[in-house]
């Protein structure tokens, strides 16, 4: 199949991309480079060095023989996209082409204002890109378990068989996001489940969970071949950081007391699902969701087994929660879409944290501890 | 109290100006004129001749001896907002100042794009003004019944007390919006539904029928009081526009069998709404929401009422359904917040629409025929 591969330049996108290709696909990459640029606003890099995009792409062209085409631009420019769209001519159009951090959106108006407005219009460009260009095309889009918030009921796979009243209708899942960013992804998912239903686009809206790891199968063919891995307190996800502060001999910095549970995701699972869901496409106006995570585990459950697996003494150091989120709650989230597909689930429990530690020990002179602890809070807009 | 009115130029913002500055309040009104702008951009003008905003003002403080002040810009200059609210220091905030035609929304990409980035990004500076500048302000926001869409069980307040597997959580109330247009405010309600919840912010959101009317008690003590009155297909809502056809002996345009169903609510209880809401602001931290209508009825309904009521003979024409909606469906929508509140609806078996035969046939010689005919179709981004 042909993907188009949006965000293909950033921490998941990247690996995707190659996956796609390692299984035979044809596969571009569209960015206009906004995370590199996050970077240099928040005086962070990637802990593992990252080539530039033409040098992966070459990189990967010299290990697998196989060649990615790369489109850069923006999907806020609507001439772009279509141009773009219309020279590759995908099957499949996987976007993972937006703001991606919550504490970024979330410090202060401008930042939550450009996360609304490149999130959401940029999806909604890319909406009528397709309608406009050829609406057969699938749309693969990144959500966020996020999306849900923690409800004290069971989570569902986006649809709610309701019933209400005694009669019964099948609905959206109702989302009770935690920022300005997870409420893109609420945002995009009302727009798109419109957009199947009105016009007869076919999607699949991926609401994932925190994703862990930095390396898959074609990633570690190659350093050259290596995907960004954030440790800052702005992009860094919870478990990445944690190994990264325990190797660093940091704390594991905790918010709060850490009862709040998430869904995970092991980075070579993502990809895989991506390849699961590109390979099955949702049907003709099927607005398709599924939950991409295949485990839960508490914020401390997380630190105290990044302790236990270190070899060396750990600290953990509860903080005030920057963020606005129920410090305890049910959570209990439904994730057999994707294993129905074929997903077999790398788990916590396997060997993956130890080789986080030595990814992280090759690295660590690059690492500014500064950057490890949030600065970002939810509360911050209020006057005092 | 100190209210002011967003959107304080239109079709429902002046007359809600009048109102609470009639009911003592002290009244500002702020306002970008895109209104005003639509019309040149479609060729149309309101059927009843409206003065600028100066004059209306002018003309309100010689019939009442009250004055109500106005700033005049954009939500989307956050600079210019932060300012006015701080210079008028209001304690309520009432927001009508968004692009709210689902027509309008649905022309092309351009327009899409326009009304979810004007309504959103609009909305969201407005939460941080608040937010920053005081977050006791109380913001009554006016949202659509549209954004429910007509789901096969009873609609709620906002609200659902939902029970699934065993457990019970309230969560949000799910949407199925019909229009890019209907996506900002469902977009909008979740983004302020997170600021009460993560800020503390207080809010009431009021999702409104279809209104009808263009008189209340203070527009009709002068003619530059009056207020617009749109019979075009883009910016007519689906009552004034048979009213207008049947006067000037054009058929009324059903879409479809019109056995849609929809919630309407007279002007006279709209501008009562908003007081109501106004004096009995939310809690610090709730979301409040009301459905903002009094009645429900079928389009095709609606079409038999006006055409018996009027006294010459009028023909019903069905057209092909430019929208996307369901074409028979189950309405049941619970609306006994405002009511509860003190409201005393205008029914629709009233005398009203016997005026407003008046009022349109005192106007007729003003109407472009051509425009009342639907020429937007939701389908039309999709290539045939």
């Amino acid at each position: 199949m042909r993907v188009l591969v949006l965000g293909g330049d950033g921490y998941l996108g990247w690996p995707t991309a190659l996956h796609l290709s390692d299984k035979g696909h044809e596969v571009a990459v569209l960015d206009n480079f906004a995370r590199r640029g996050y970077d240099a606003e928040l005086g962070v890099e990637s802990l593992v060095p990252i080539e530039s995009l033409a040098d992966r792409i070459a990189a990967w062209h010299e290990v697998s023989g196989r060649v990615i085409s790369s489109y850069e631009g923006d999907l806020l420019d609507a001439e772009f996209l279509f141009e773009a769209v219309r020279d590759f001519a995908p099957d499949t159009i996987v976007h993972y082409a937006e703001q991606r951090s919550a504490p970024y959106s979330m410090i202060d108006r401008e930042h939550a204002v450009y996360t609304q407005h490149n999130n959401v219009i940029g999806n909604l460009n890319l909406l009528y890109a397709i309608a406009e260009i050829d609406p057969s095309i699938h749309l693969v889009k990144l959500g966020t378990m996020g999306e849900y918030g923690t409800p004290n009921v069971d989570i569902e796979e986006g649809w709610l068989d309701l019933e209400h009243n005694g009669r019964r209708d099948r609905v959206l899942f109702p989302k009770r996001p935690g920022s300005f960013y997870h409420l893109t992804k609420v945002h995009d998912s009302h727009n798109i489940e419109f957009t199947c239903r009105a016009w007869g686009l076919r999607a699949t809206d991926l609401n994932q969970g925190v994703v862990y790891g930095q390396r898959t199968p074609q990633t570690a063919l190659d350093p050259r071949l290596s995907t960004r891995f954030d440790y800052d307190a702005v992009f860094g996800t919870v478990l990445n950081r944690f190994v990264i502060q325990a190797v660093l001999g940091q704390p594991l910095t905790v918010y709060g007391k850490g009862a709040q549970t998430r869904g995970l995701i092991d980075i070579r699972d993502t990809v895989e699902c991506i390849r699961l869901a590109v390979e099955n496409p949702a049907e003709a106006g099927e607005f398709r969701v599924f939950n991409q995570m295949t485990e839960s585990m508490s914020v401390a459950a997380i630190a105290d087994l990044v302790a236990d697996r270190f070899p060396g003494p750990v600290q953990i150091e509860q903080l005030e929660n920057p963020r606005s989120e129920a410090p305890e709650h049910y959570y209990n989230v439904k994730h057999t879409g994707l294993v129905g597909l074929g997903l077999e689930p790398h788990l916590l429990s396997d060997t993956l944290i130890e080789s986080m530690f030595d990814i992280v020990g090759a690295n660590k002179h690059r690492v500014n501890p500064d950057k490890l602890r949030p600065t970002v809070r939810w509360r911050g807009a209020l006057k005092s």
